[in-house]
């Protein structure tokens, strides 16, 4: 048995382990320069320069302009000032939404709020491992269509969605009708260019990229109308104002320049060794498609609850998910939309890889479990 | 002369430097326990206490329970919350609303939004010291009102509104009427309390007391209802979801723990101590009233323009503001509203203490405006 003292964190879609350059980078500008960047003088304008070079470094990763980037305060802001300020501010020209049965919950449920003020969503299905077709799509923008929202990688699954396609979709039945797309599990692992995946609008979140939670951004392409969510001074335009959270928009800045294109091959290992360590598990069935995203990996270990399996993990300083962190111990409407029944889906294990972890976490991991499969009773 | 090479900043109510001790709770939670408070596993736990244990520090600060605190990304979210929240979730039962006319640019600007809503607002005048009276709080509230919103503390003026009797006078006229106080610039400074207030709604903010940008909070009385402004999760009761930003709430709560209540004295020397060394000065007009917050004084040195003044003792590493930081370079409204005439509007300074400032810090400023009065041209 490899057990070690160290702790093992595989549970990176949920959120990361702030890297040490992004907190000192977030330390300096709180107790050093820790002026508001709305301050005309220079202990102001020293916060306003460090916030700025952020919006660069976002800008230039995702290859847009720096006034197409607005932070906020993370994912589900994010999602929420795209979907809602789109649709409340195009409502004149169409009352539809395209959506996925897949999305995060901050799409989902930003969705339904819009239901009741009077819009039509439509939740499409996706297949077997969680990918919507394009044909889906085709068939269900109209001229009504305001907003067309797809993630491009999903939380629970790892499954790549065909973003880079659905805006040429999409136009093909209404020019006017904006794409979002909620990448903030793809950013910093895939690559997220603005004009390859011709979005008007982009959300990205730090916390799952090595930056503090309390941060993220949203891209709106040069254009691209929306109705802001709150109100209050000049910052970013009025689209999102308030005082800029500098710190850890410097922070989110410092995690974005320490992406490295070249990760996500040593997470490529990763997976494949990790998919023949489950191979070797009698009962293991992967969830996942074989063409997810190498950093998240679903399976279920068969009879063996979920929420089980995690705290017995848990107890040996392994950490994974039974799915989104986001809906503590419910059934997942992601794994039941992609068709899983409920033996898979009670059973089902989330593990989401980070540059931190080696093969030998794997190692002790598959460990655990067949150790677990020993101890834990069937459900 | 006195000039030191020491960083004077006199520009608290814009923002604070964050405590060391803060600053250390913040870092240690974003690179040891920096797992997602929803996630099941005890990494995740180990955060959600974190979370908790701060939300108790809060509540038990303002008198209330934990489960009427909510974390917010800071003051303008959390006046937009309580703002728009109570007015759209009570829109049935009226449509007024009853301001002032100097209230911080979130409470403002979500007015102004709800106005567009066909919210009717009633934007109160304030007396030559910036304060609303009692009588045209009862004038303005009817059986229409759906919802007061009265500031504890003016940013600009440090005037102190006479908001433990409010919620009284609106009883009178209508006993549902909601009643909201932006408590953000009293929050740490006087005691805010949720039973002495009886406000069903109060707003605090972090970086106005040294904890970091990013994080604050609102108090909602039990048996308040209002309408979230963004969706997803189940965190915070879905009043407010989104992934908690737990190292900031941890600072947040740390910043709070260190407030102590006789600071205040402290402050309250330094403002008799600068009014002393203003009245030294010819030509200075203390634009304060006496009986404002001491951590407070706006004041003109007539014939010089605040933005030059402003840069002026900047480059001498003394920071004040010019007006409020959210509102950079504009008049000022609230000096507007409190019927300073241009002269005296045009060349405000506000000086804002912190627990870090001292009698040199004071001594400073008055030798580099006395200074500054020799050197820069009247406008």
């Amino acid at each position: 048995m490899i057990f070690t003292n160290r702790e093992i964190y595989l549970d990176n879609s949920a959120t990361t382990k702030v890297s040490r350059t992004v907190a000192d980078t977030v330390y300096d500008m709180m107790v050093n320069e820790y002026g508001n960047p709305s301050s005309l003088h220079s202990k102001g304008l020293e916060a306003q320069h460090r916030v700025e070079k952020a919006r660069s470094i976002l800008a230039e990763s995702i290859g847009a302009d720096s006034r197409e980037i607005y932070f906020t305060s993370g994912g589900t802001e994010g999602n929420n000032l795209a979907v809602i300020g789109t649709a409340l501010r195009r409502r004149k020209t169409g009352n539809r939404i395209v959506t996925t049965s897949t999305e995060h919950s901050s799409v989902m449920e930003a969705c339904g709020y819009l239901e009741k003020q009077g819009f039509e969503v439509v939740y499409l299905p996706v297949d077997r491992y969680g990918a919507v077709s394009e044909e889906s799509i085709y068939e269900a923008v109209n001229e009504k269509t305001v907003l067309v929202s797809v993630m491009y990688v999903n939380n629970e699954l790892g499954t790549i969605q065909p973003v880079e396609r659905i805006k040429r979709i999409i136009k093909r039945k209404n020019s006017q009708a904006v794409f979002h797309t909620d990448a903030v599990q793809a950013f910093g692992k895939l690559p997220v260019r603005a004009g390859k995946l011709n979005a008007d609008i982009i959300t990205v979140s730090g916390h799952k990229i090595h930056a503090p939670k309390g941060v993220g951004a949203i891209y709106i392409k040069k254009g691209t109308l929306i109705t802001p969510r709150q109100f209050g001074g000049e910052q970013q335009s009025r689209i999102r104002p308030g005082t800029e959270a500098a710190a850890l928009i410097a922070g989110l800045g410092q995690a974005v320049s320490e992406i490295e294109a070249d990760t996500i091959s040593a997470i490529n290992e990763l997976n494949a060794y990790l998919r023949k360590r489950l191979s070797e598990i009698d009962g293991t069935v992967i969830n996942s498609p074989e063409n997810a995203l190498g950093y998240v990996i679903n399976f279920s270990v068969t009879g063996k609850k979920s929420e089980t399996m995690v705290h017995f993990l848990a107890e040996r300083g392994i950490y994974v998910s039974s799915g989104s962190a986001c809906a503590k111990g419910k059934q997942s409407y992601v794994l039941k939309a992609a068709g899983l029944d409920k033996g898979l889906s009670d059973t089902a294990i989330r593990v989401s890889f980070s540059k931190y972890n080696t093969t030998q976490d794997i190692d002790a991991l598959a460990e655990a479990i067949i150790c677990a499969k020993g101890i834990i009773a069937d459900i």
